[in-house]
């Protein structure tokens, strides 16, 4: 038996998080990633809430998953049987082995937010819990805001965890729902409800509103419970939830807890990045463990440290979440930086030949006009294949126009021309469209529908082409002198993903930038892949 | 005295951040932002690391602080004695009385990093506090990596702090310098240096790689430390640093340490923002306390417990740290966000007069377009001022046209023209510029120029009008069948700052539409302000 349990509710809680919001074909899809990491439960919805979660649940019966899926619901109402109530009755059609509830643990909750009376609500929990119990489900019940009823009215908030133990409830889970608790104060609650909690195992579902939810199920795991509920990234109401992607690497490799495999732990780094790319809503930069920029290194004294003794400046070894480390120096000691990263696409700049010379002038040349590749590292490999002589430059834009008109309601007008080489031919083409990105994108796709025949095989691949994601951000310069355009283009082919980088004071320029790096991205690197020649181009 | 000191190294520590870079002179403006919180340090750089902090400490002499300034750097060099060395020349020539240095507390990183013996380390910590205390500073010791040192070879650890001890440091400091303590490790290691500390505080540095930074503090704090040290908003290396703006409100208002005034404490919101808006990384939407959404209230159950009972879900009261409750609804019942959203500028959409009725669905259908005004609270108040006369819109755009030609390396070329409606006006009017932005907003000031004597003091005011920032988001609306533009454009008249959103499929369109709402804003709330008519357009 594992030492703790761990329920995943990125798809239920998560989902209260502000701007969040996914379809049912979303859920299924990161049901199945969020599987990769060997949890026990994945909570997937709450019926009675949100009735499209059905169409989760019922087609989730279907996906081989490891984790019991798990649906979420509250306890009875006030002065309604539970056979007749309308959530349990939502609950049910979930037709899971495992079902949540939550009912009350703090007095003033029951008083001013449910309007029942204190007896009552202790009724509720016990017959939810039987109820339940007596159509056979593993019954998980979360005392919601027990902490902060157990500081109030301790005995009141112990009376309703027992009410459900007594009942036959298979998981006593604590909920620090307003996220106002201590490290302290959660063990105390812990060590009361063990006291009477006999072999059922005790949870905690921490909220993250002071900034404490991961010590908070720390500090509940220590003091003896075995169970957490939290989120992948965090996502949740207000501040979010337990991050379970900074909590699982301390429990496995800081304490030695074996709640997941050595491999599924490997899977987390790919799994969150996943999951907040789905989610579209919040980021990883600076997340613990699964961060883009979390393994980074940027002075000298760090970076020759950490390439003779890693343990010095890194709290775990990155590989064991899945994350790599990235070594990153200010000013003109950026070279090793970027020797790094080139290295890491097969390019070894640390001799000092006059060709790596040049290179090297190149990328800092671009570094210094504000070319940062975190984010957009197929536009680093496109700069870096070109100066190597690993992709072949096949086309070159000469002029292209773009004009837009706007009048009154009316849609948008936007027509781009382009004249562009692409190897030996001159091609001059239209698109019209109905914003200015995606009206550049099409130019660029007719104009290389010109040399289809050319292209071959690689014609239908430039069809499959989608843009995902464009992300504009300003910047003023050094200098402070002219707002300039940092935009992001993320682009997909149904396989992979991969996203490139323009900077000009000129957001099109920029965009088109991106997109020309996005295209020829895709278009190289496929070629290489499939072994195809690009013949007209050479 | 205060039971607990602050030091604020958002400017110095706070500068590892990726992406974080400061000129002096933002670190002045945000000396005396900082300075708001009433905190005793504020280290503003490191001199020998960064020359061009030297003129930060010089011109921060003139700056009536409260807190003391603090200057940072290392100890001495190996074998190099302390007043030849380059490192501590570079601190005392900050000039300030308080100096804040650190010695290595892990025999590895001793060896393998500074690469020197245990005896000559030793050596340099004591000659090193000793100097700047012969000098008369106050002198702030920090053992860095002293957590990590402690778990694996304690005596040593224990040993470089005991030297700074006796060598008259005034605070000693304990470093978690890679972030990977547990709070139980950190209490261990507060515990033991307590043992020799007697009179000085001893104090604690957390780095947040484990997101234990905050819990970290709280455990040190707990165990008899007397010193914190963090930045604002966490910035620092890796996955940052304490996190003060979620640690002071858990210290004020839940252990009831007065570590700052009631008063200051209600600047931290306003002050938090405002340093994050500076720095230009990172964001507060989801942050403890300060966050933009963090007393946000999504439910029917939620909002109605809130408005009778706040405490039922808020960890503090909100208006203690200068925050403001939000109350948002799902869907339909969105209309009563919406309705505390116009309450809070003034307008009463209660009751259910044909006029509100209006106003209501014309707030939902932009709702539903995808208007969310968190981040662009000026386009809302337009939008109501508009609906309830408020505001009596002087403008209509009749046609915009926008051109642009990118040629090879040559400077893109972008222009724009417009006929515009302004009163009873219709002018004809061109601009040209870098990119489209920046050309939208020259055509609308040109086209304004064009009735500056209809304007009078109000033209003077469109010349002060900057646009500050420009942000796009790409998203998928709910049917998924084509990318929309999300573009929020914050503006500046010097004064002031406020920010406006534009949705479209169209890129252009949507900049567009932020662009006319906040200059729009901006006239119409200064002639409120300077109780100026718009004559020409009534």
């Amino acid at each position: 038996m594992k030492p703790v349990t761990v329920l995943d509710t990125t798809l239920r809680d998560g989902m209260l998080a502000e701007g969040v919001s996914l379809t049912p074909e979303d859920k299924l899809e990161l049901l199945a990633l969020l599987d990769r990491l060997g949890l026990d439960y994945l909570e997937a919805g709450w019926p009675y809430q949100f009735p499209e979660d059905l169409e989760v649940f019922e087609r989730a019966r279907e996906l081989p998953l490891n984790a019991k899926l798990v649906a979420f619901g509250s306890t009875r109402r006030p002065e309604t049987p539970p056979e007749r109530d309308p959530n349990l009755k939502a609950l049910l059609r979930a037709e899971t082995e495992v079902v949540h509830v939550y009912g009350k643990a703090w007095d003033l909750h029951v008083e001013k937010v449910i309007r029942t009376t204190l007896e009552e609500n202790l009724a509720m929990v016990r017959e939810t819990v039987a109820h339940l119990k007596r159509l056979g489900k593993e019954v998980i019940f979360t005392a919601e805001h027990f902490f902060d009823g157990f500081r109030r009215n301790r005995a009141y908030a112990l009376a309703v965890v027992r009410e459900a133990a007594e009942a036959g409830a298979d998981l006593l889970d604590l909920g620090d729902s307003n996220g106002s608790s201590l490290p302290r104060e959660i063990q105390e609650g812990v060590r009361a409800v063990l006291e009477f909690a006999g072999e059922v195992p005790v949870g905690i579902h921490a909220h993250n509103d002071s900034g404490l939810a991961v010590a908070n199920a720390l500090a509940a795991i220590e003091a003896g419970a075995r169970h957490v509920q939290g989120s992948i990234g965090g996502y949740g109401a207000r501040c979010g939830l337990l991050d379970l992607a900074t909590l699982l690497p301390i429990l496995k490799l800081r304490l030695g807890l074996d709640v997941v495999t050595d491999e599924a732990l490997r899977n987390l780094t790919p799994v969150a990045r996943a999951v907040v790319n789905k989610i579209g809503v919040g980021e990883l930069d600076y997340h613990p463990f699964v961060g883009y920029k979390v393994f980074t290194h940027r002075t000298h004294a760090h970076v020759a440290a950490v390439l003779s003794a890693p343990e010095a400046y890194e709290p775990i070894p990155p590989e064991a979440v899945g994350n790599e480390r990235r070594l990153l120096l200010p000013g003109i000691a950026r070279a090793s930086y970027l020797e790094a990263l080139a290295a890491r696409h097969g390019v070894d700049l640390s001799d000092d030949s006059a060709a790596n010379q040049r290179i090297r002038e190149e990328l800092l040349r671009l570094e210094e006009a504000g070319y940062t590749y975190e984010d957009a590292e197929a536009s680093f490999e496109l700069v870096l294949g070109k100066l190597t002589g690993r992709f072949q430059p096949v086309m070159r834009v000469e002029r292209l126009r773009l004009f837009e008109v706007l009048r009154g309601k009316r849609d948008p007008v936007v027509e781009a021309s382009l004249r562009i080489k692409l190897g030996p031919k001159s091609e001059y083409v239209a698109a019209e469209g109905e914003g200015p990105i995606t009206t550049l994108f099409a130019v660029l796709r007719n104009a290389l529908r010109e040399v289809e025949a050319e292209l071959g095989p690689l014609a239908a691949y430039m069809d499959r082409l989608r843009l995902l994601a464009v992300r504009v951000r300003t910047f003023y310069p050094r200098d402070k002198k002219e707002l300039r355009a940092r935009v992001t283009i993320t682009f997909g082919d149904g396989r992979r993903a991969w996203s490139t980088i323009g900077i000009s004071a000129d957001l099109i320029q920029a965009a088109w930038q991106a997109l020309l790096d996005g295209v020829e991205y895709g278009l190289y690197t496929e070629a290489e892949r499939a072994g195809l020649q690009l013949p007209l181009f050479l």
